[in-house]
């Protein structure tokens, strides 16, 4: 077994927000093109559950909706019914705080002398912020404090006439990670950075193509997974089909750990590997490396729940739920003024005393493990 | 290992309404009773999601808020910050469908010549009908459609006068199963019906005294989990501390099974017994009265968990978490019209198709396992 | 012209709740029972916003809604559209403080050996708290803090098996003042006190009757005003049309005058008489009997318009719009913290400054005039 | 008396968009900015009730919150709890239909080379779409639809560093009318076209000083009217006081006749003038150039009071409320499905019957007469 470190080629984090993960999806060539990113997203809301929005296209414009909150409250039914078009993309964002957090919601919607174009970004530039200096200093203007607005610009003032080599052209400025979904009067843009550091898939339903930023998106809507958009590359869905560009090379593969222990559903296809098994073989390593004398070994639901079958198969030491999940906290509660405490913790999970009183607990996280030497918990 | 038949007595349901059960909670003697409640009944969600309510008593009269929906929903930070009183019961109840589902809220809350009296019931009657006929035709008029109400009718006319001994003449009219808490100006009573249907424990919390269906709301309150109220047991919670009454001999007992396959949380002692003991357990006694070859066992998130394990434990064949849920799944989802089929578990649940394909599953829901010739999924 | 205690015989204020005034409506025999009803009450808005409601006959059994607020806030389209049935009666309720506002929401609806029963009041019985201490020494429960519910008792408990009959002598216990409508199963009644004290018109529209406590609700249904029930009159609407009996002796005849003054719309007819000329000619009294001298005559928008272009016509003082309303003032308003006062009257009036400054002002609000002598506003 | 046409001097609308008014107030150096921005937007809803919003200046940076809906729906007072800082403007925009309603909601906030700038516009300007094209060709890119953008761009590649300058440089480019309110980081600036088409008056409020639409504004939180900022003027709003800047010379003056009519409070002083007495004066003046004979004048409530008022007064015929409006005319309403029509008018409005029946009425609608020859009702 190779050691974890092995197990992704290197963790760069462009900027070190490592908080700033989204989903996306896109559909070009389907009569109900609104309602199958509505249901990307909602496959899609583990990713970000601050801001949802849409984008379609109309054949001769787009339109846009989006606002603060869960898909579902967003993208009302009733506004899904009324979205005509054959082509769509859509983003959900995680929460970050700040008075800036609608006017940075996405899809971005602009009109230029290339016509409308809509954009939703997975990811973080890098550069973005000397980007804008130069063109603030040549008389733009910025609508958004986020850094996905200078690829506009320049796609804006690009050169070249076509969207995709504008785009191209663009890209060529901006350094660091991008997903990104870009829609068209006529046609779907996906686009993952050289170094692919955040993943997009592409699909097939019907006769139609679509993109999503896991591959659980695919199952919800009975979409087939086709394979990884390549670092590097740009598809370009229209009614002819996908067209692959190269608008990189390929740089050294730079995947973000953190889409497979962190953000992604664990039946997700992830950089074309099981996020579920890559979580599993992380316990087992973490049993391997670091061996403890324990009774159990107890996940942190839901998300430690692999890495500590991982842990318990590879220890032999016994896994069990000592810690129950409540499924119905919500959003809004009401905190005791006095004479209670400790109520983050004790609302969410709650420990099954019976089973963990007296014993040794390797109690597993997400896949870190936090208290290797057995934490006691109670 | 004793066969599944002799873990519980008997399993008399009296009227075949499995689905009929509810939350409870009371409290006497603290400052902050509104919110204990609150925090109580936010425990017991999984109990009822379609309606809440609770009472308190300012000392002069009791004063009742119920409605539709969520605890948090119809209990706001608004409305409990309002609530004096150091003594206060709670109710949360069951989805059922119907137009009579607000008028049956609970605490029902009504006023007579022994004063005013709250009531809050889980269980189900099953003379109710006979006795309410009775009623009515000595001129009593009805309110609700439910079958509490004949409780508080025999209340107000009992010749006792003291409220225990009031409520005691009244519950020896009635059949069936309840754990009732009742505030009352200056005390609060908790009663178990003589089979013990259904469960009601006793708790404490600083110098006050606390009743709930299950001891996950003690834990949620830093409360301590003292004792179950016994089958056919009374107790009076007032100023002077827990006054224990026996008002009729406890009958053979009957517990409800479903309260440990079904209704109650893992974490909580039901009938003196962990949950998850008992849901780990009947894992076990399946594993082994019905032997089965397969490659994983798998269960149905997140209720099937514990008994899974059971039966991977005993039949030695692995766990694996194979199904992942959706946890943003809402109430109001929008169907999509054409194309796409089968959304009622997609949206819920996906199965990890690199672990499942190929493979010989057992299926395990709750604690019935509803494949065990091993149902193969996708 | 007569002095303006000729105008109305009296006025003997039951027990002083000038406030508690009320809407109700009544239809039988109409396929849109229901609808009729949310519009009869949209009419009658004004005479209460605390609380609405609503409770139809299937044929088989009633059904009530109710709750906190108006009109098209409690009875929405999606409700409205699922209520069956051809019999419906309506409630709209003046706001009162407290806590018990929500349990005294009207209809009640009860179910004893008579059969179900819906009631909706407009009065306030002068007894109610004598009848009640009796009813519970008999062992009555009371779900209700209101004056309503012990007639409901009583018609429960009455010899006469026929509902007319027993209703006759349930009111025959009661004092004050009453206009009521009651839903039964095939059958509304409407009945009016035998002082008169509130109005109550009856209707016709296509096939069916309709009750209204103003005959502005029958204006928006395009119903047609056939004439007042009388006092002590019980009228039965059912399939065969209209039954007129006298449960009691008109008594001297007391209507309320407040009902002209306050709260009937102006283009009511309230007790056979224009409420529009009613008010203008308690304006013109006002200017015959207290003569002033004065530049303008100013009303209090809007109530105070027809008393206050009598008292121009009869004075010859000029009649100028000089406050204007906000149309947009809401229920929530953010206070200012400081710096600035008074804005309780300046939300919702603004003089209009050039018509106002430096001129003797004669305000005439409802129809009472507060500043005979011209107070000067600004 | 002058006849109509000379009341106003002309009436040339730009591009016959007369329905789109809009409300902007501002305030600078007021430590309860937002609050009273809040204040002077609910004073001025009446013109405009589609969107609502407002941007403030902490001092280091502009925040903006705007929505779709009445200002306090979308100023909650949670949100201008949290608002600091001593200067701010709004804007509440009239209800125009399209799916680019909101984003085309103002203020409009940019940052650029010379920092943060948020704008609120009222007016609209006829080259708005050439302007447009000329920036898109050179790159630039548009995130709304509406015409107040191109000032921004302009503004950001003004060649003055001074923001007042750069201002007037963009203002230099366009054509038509507008009533701006411009926030800075430390400075507010109001601005009128040179035609004067659209209103903005100045004012005093302890130390600080607001703008406004309308003068009924400043009479809400008790602010001094100073004077109207004049045609072709901008005045800077700083700790240092006013600076008034000509930054076009005064234009034939063309002021919108319909702000009169139509769009302002009659408490308002507009273009100088009171909106209550040129509504009166146009009545006055229907009379004499269009006599008639009839019983009654009665306005159409409640715009039409004032011109209905100046008829009567004009011709001698006398002056009737023969038609009420219901105040509680909500946004959703139950539409019949059948046996029921003509509910557009009849839910506003009902007729006095008593009085209009078999008279001949002059029915005065805004301040347009609209049935001159006596058009009867019912």
């Amino acid at each position: 077994m190779r050691p974890a470190s092995e197990l992704f080629p290197s963790f760069p984090s462009p900027d070190d927000k490592l908080h700033d993960h989204c989903g996306v999806f896109a559909v070009h060539g389907h009569p109900e093109a609104a309602r199958l990113t509505y249901l990307g997203l909602y496959a899609l809301q583990h990713r970000g559950q601050e801001s949802a929005g849409l984008a379609i296209s109309t054949g001769e414009e787009l339109i846009c909706h989006k606002g603060m909150g869960y898909v579902d409250q967003v993208l009302t039914q009733k506004l899904i019914k009324t979205l005509p078009g054959r082509s769509a993309i859509g983003h959900t964002r995680y929460s970050t705080a700040g008075d800036t957090a609608f006017i940075n919601a996405q899809p971005l919607v602009v009109s230029c002398q290339k016509g409308q174009i809509a954009l939703a970004h997975n990811g973080n530039l890098v550069n973005s912020a000397a980007l804008r200096r130069e063109l603030e200093s040549r008389g733009d203007i910025f609508q958004t404090t986020g850094d996905s607005e200078v690829i506009l610009h320049h796609f804006a003032r690009a050169k070249h006439s076509g969207a995709p080599e504008a785009l191209a052209e663009a890209l060529d400025k901006v350094v660091g990670a991008y997903s990104l979904v870009v829609l068209l009067k006529d046609s779907v843009i996906g686009v993952r950075d050289p170094h692919g550091f955040r993943p997009l898939s592409l699909g097939q339903l019907d006769g139609a193509y679509v993109l999503a930023s896991e591959s659980c998106a695919f199952d919800l809507i009975h979409a087939t997974f086709l394979r990884d958009v390549e670092p590097g590359e740009m598809v370009i869905l229209n009614d002819r089909g996908v067209i692959s560009l190269r608008f990189a090379p390929p740089n050294r593969l730079a995947q973000c750990i953190f889409e497979h222990v962190y953000f992604a559903r664990p039946d997700s296809l992830v950089f074309g590997r099981s996020v579920h098994a890559s979580r599993e073989q992380l316990g087992r390593l973490l049993a391997r490396e670091h061996p403890v004398q324990a009774d159990l070994v107890v996940p942190v639901p839901d998300s430690g729940v692999p890495a500590a079958i991982g842990f318990a198969e590879e220890s032999g030491i016994p896994f069990k739920i000592g810690l129950i999940r409540n499924h119905y906290v919500g959003r809004t509660f009401i905190e005791p003024s006095q004479a209670i405490r400790d109520f983050g913790v004790k609302l969410k999970l709650n420990p099954v005393r019976s089973l963990l009183e007296g014993r040794r607990i390797v109690l597993v996280d997400d896949s870190i493990v936090r208290g290797t030497t057995g934490r006691k918990i109670v």
